[in-house]
């Protein structure tokens, strides 16, 4: 924490003393910048704007109340019920233990705004639970009844509880490890995977013409999660590159391994009956394809699973937004009329 | 910070168990509410939505360059430059001092939208640096070239640094006294004041047909401070009143007594020649007037400043967006069609 107690005139800040994590630079200037890609990113996300209160979702009454089969109902219950507790998580990884220790001015601006967009997050699952008139006490708690939610939750607990002291020393190349493995859990598995892989199901009904107003909104806090996950990895290398430092392969393994068997047994749990269309070993599949995708981004030369496959090949084409409303020939929701409602996961 | 290391089948929570600080409810379950009105606070705050990009700012490359008298540039600049460091200390705050204490969800969220909101304004004036071609690297580093923007900075730093440990331990009664006197310094001084009366001298240009995308701009910063102050108000209160404990007069007297201080000085400085209709005095009279409207939200009995008068009575009406936007015949923004662009001040 910088101290300014007494009054000293000193230089505009020399942008070389910004870094992701130890930066020198005075914290409370945002120009000039050193990471232009990250006020981007911040433009981009603003752009972005959205509430769940555009999305009809009449129809996903009517669909819960008479449509849905009952091991169609466990799913939908259960992936909302993980998601109320993960996105605040979310908010609490990035706020509380991440948001102080980045302290260039440009990130955390971003990081202000991916805090605020969990919360808009929140506000949807609250919004679908209100309007499918779910009990909402026991949705809420039922990472704390259900073992196979509890399972990643507890992983990101943990993870997110190895780093949140204000106080934790950077200058030691323990916790700078930590830090990184903990972030790049947050970036690549937690956002980039659990969440992105995380709305599949759900995006299964939607194809089929059903929970189209959850459906559309997952979508728009899927394209949220998507440009999370890429700031998260953009970051970590810059991080690991002025640092100097990356974590051995083998602490990647056993960080995919354990997430791994988390979402087995989530997958396995949520799908414990097949769907029409959707099981939970295409789930299985595309988690794995997907952490590949991750692992690649933040410069990893062995992908965890040589052998995954995209079992889920409409994914692409449905969750590009644009694509997605003319089929359904719902409105189409823009903040800013020069606004792109498609996005992209870089490679 | 809770830690849910294994598993156990818990019950729903009991909303008893949320309180503003010290709460023992599971942090990670929105619902139920025990603070409703803090729900109502972040709806709300989605509803006023806006970016700087919204509003032209053309005419004020040209009343800058042109119009402007060598005393309007000296406040203007001074004022923006103040406002950039203090914007990111208002983040600072929320985003790293205040929201993990908080832990109840409701007024996490609605904390989420409120750093966000100081993110946006951080981005407002970058937008007015940039369109006014400002040497940025000049104006953010003013605050530690101008001692007297600096002593506004020192005090709200010390108060902040105070309660930033994530480890304070608020079962300690002077801990939080300590946090009372800090989130009370920001809801009411800080954002309640300094901000709110801060914008004043802007809006005297903008009164008189200059700055006027600006003053704009400064106008819907304007309204998200005023919701933040009456936001961190309610809170105060309830606080106060969950912990059973209130700071003697005295230690309030102390803080209004300092900032009066660092704000008489600041005032001379910025107007250190008085621009048409608007000068130094008329700044600290308005100080003062909305001080006391402070000090009574907060449960005070006495006021600060007895004599004081609204020495700016035409800011009432210009601060109400919606006439003001008829006066100037600006566009009107509006996120969503049922939005209300006007705001109330909360008595």
């Amino acid at each position: 924490m910088q101290n300014v107690s007494e009054f000293n005139t000193l230089d505009p800040i020399d942008v070389n003393d910004k870094r992701v994590i130890n930066g020198k630079a005075d914290i409370n200037q945002l120009a000039p910048f050193k990471y232009p890609w990250a006020w981007e990113y911040f433009l981009k996300a603003n752009n972005n704007h959205w509430t769940p209160l555009e999305i009809n979702m009449s129809g996903d009454v009517l669909d819960y109340k008479y449509k849905l089969s009952p091991a169609e109902i466990h799913m939908f219950e259960n992936v909302l019920a993980y998601l109320t507790t993960a996105d605040i998580l979310a908010m609490r990884n990035i706020g509380l233990a991440v948001m102080e220790k980045m302290s260039a001015p440009e990130l955390q601006i971003y990081q202000a705004r991916q805090v605020y967009e969990e919360s808009l997050h929140t506000w949807t699952y609250q919004h679908c639970i209100e309007s499918l008139n779910l009990d909402q006490r026991e949705i809420y708690n039922r990472y704390r009844t259900v073992p196979e939610i509890f399972g990643k939750i507890k992983i990101s607990n943990q993870r997110l509880n190895k780093i949140l002291r204000s106080d934790l020393d950077l200058s030691k190349q323990e916790n700078v490890q930590d830090f990184i493995l903990s972030y790049g859990f947050f970036a690549t598995i937690f956002e980039g995977a659990w969440f992105y892989n995380g709305f599949t199901p759900i995006f299964a009904l939607q194809r089929r013409g059903l929970m189209k107003g959850t459906g559309e909104q997952f979508q728009y806090i899927m394209r949220d999660e998507t440009l999370h996950a890429n700031f998260g990895i953009k970051v970590l290398r810059q991080l690991m590159s002025e640092e100097n430092f990356a974590p051995k392969q083998e602490y990647w393994d056993e960080m995919f391994e354990e997430c791994h068997a988390a979402e087995k047994a989530y997958a396995n749990y949520i799908l414990r009956e097949p769907i029409l269309g959707y099981n939970a070993e295409i789930h299985l599949q595309q988690y794995e394809y997907i952490v590949n995708r991750r692992a690649k981004q933040i410069g990893l030369t062995k992908v965890p699973y040589p052998n995954a496959v995209n079992a889920v090949p409409w994914l692409d084409e449905q969750t590009n937004l644009r694509k997605e409303k003319n089929f359904f020939e719902t409105r189409v929701v823009e903040y800013k009329s020069n606004s792109s409602l498609d996005w992209e996961d870089e490679e």
